[in-house]
C-alpha cells in the first residue's frame, strides 16, 4: 500500500453530481485527470517545469471502471501505481477511495505521452523527469498487477 | 454513415480547456456523457421517462482513445453506434467530430446498465425502452466493428 503515490485528495464537488444524485462518469475522470497533474507536479512537470522544459503530457488512451457510487461532499483521494515506462510513455493506474479507506470506488488506467509543446509532437522525457519517474517506478515493479489494468469492454455472455 | 445516431452537438466550452490549451481528457468524456444522455432521450429515458419508469442508466466501464486535439469554440458533434445489447446492458460507441466532418477526434466505448433507482440495482429495460433500443440497434448490426472498440491499454513493445 505504502508504495502507492497519493496524487490527489479533496471533496466531491456538488457541480460534479448528475441527475442520478451521484458523481457523473466524466467527473470521476476529472478527479483522475487532476491526479495525473499531481503526478506531473512530483516529477518536475508542474507549471514552472513545463515552461522550463517546453514539455507536457498528453493522454493517449484511458480506461475507467466504475465500482461504487460517490455522493457530493465525500472526501476522496487518488492513489497511483506506475505500471510501465519507456522513453516517452508512462502507463499509470489510479484508484479512487474515500479518504483513508482501502475500498476502491473506481479504477482508471491512463497511457500518457511526453510532448514537446513547440510541435506539438511526442519526444523523450527530459532527463530529470525520466530519473524522477524511474525513482517512483522502482518500488512499483514488485507490486501485483492491479485488478482493472489492461481491461477491454465486452458484453458478458 | 447515415445509420449512426447524432447524440450531441455544440461548441467546445472554454471552461473545458486545460493548461495545454486544448480540451482536457475529462471533458472529452463529459461530451460523450452528454451524448449518452442524448441516446437516453431518444429511447424514452429523458427526465420524464426516468420519473415514469423509475429507471436510469449507470456507466459500468468506459474506454477513450484521444486521436486529435480540439480547441475552445470549435463546433463538434457526437455520432453513436450501438455495438451490443442484452436485457439490461447496452454497449455504445461514440465518435467525436468537428461539425459535419468525418475525421474522428476521439472514440469512446461505454458499457451502460439499466438501473432501478429505488435500489439502486440493475434491472431489465422497461419494455418500451427495450423496443426503442432494438429499433436503433437493428440497422447497426450490419455496420463494421469500429476501430477502437474492445481496446485494452498496453505499452508498445
Amino acid at each position: 500500500m505504502s508504495a502507492l503515490i497519493k496524487t490527489w485528495s479533496g471533496p466531491v464537488d456538488t457541480a460534479w453530481v448528475d441527475y442520478n444524485g451521484h458523481l457523473r462518469d466524466a467527473f470521476y475522470l476529472l478527479i483522475f485527470s487532476y491526479a495525473s497533474d499531481g503526478l506531473m507536479d512530483l516529477i518536475g512537470l508542474d507549471d514552472a517545469g513545463r515552461k522550463a522544459t517546453g514539455h507536457t503530457f498528453y493522454a493517449l488512451e484511458t480506461h475507467l471502471n466504475y465500482l461504487l457510487e460517490v455522493k457530493a461532499g465525500v472526501p476522496v483521494e487518488v492513489r497511483t501505481q506506475i505500471l510501465a515506462l519507456d522513453k516517452k510513455r508512462v502507463d499509470v493506474y489510479h484508484t479512487l477511495h474515500v479518504h483513508e479507506s482501502d475500498t476502491v470506488l473506481a479504477a482508471n488506467e491512463q497511457m500518457l505521452i511526453n510532448i514537446d509543446s513547440s510541435g506539438p509532437k511526442s519526444t523523450p522525457f527530459a532527463p530529470q523527469v525520466e530519473s524522477r519517474l524511474r525513482a517512483l517506478f522502482e518500488p512499483h515493479r514488485s507490486l501485483a498487477r492491479p485488478a482493472f489494468a489492461g481491461r477491454a469492454i465486452a458484453m458478458p455472455i
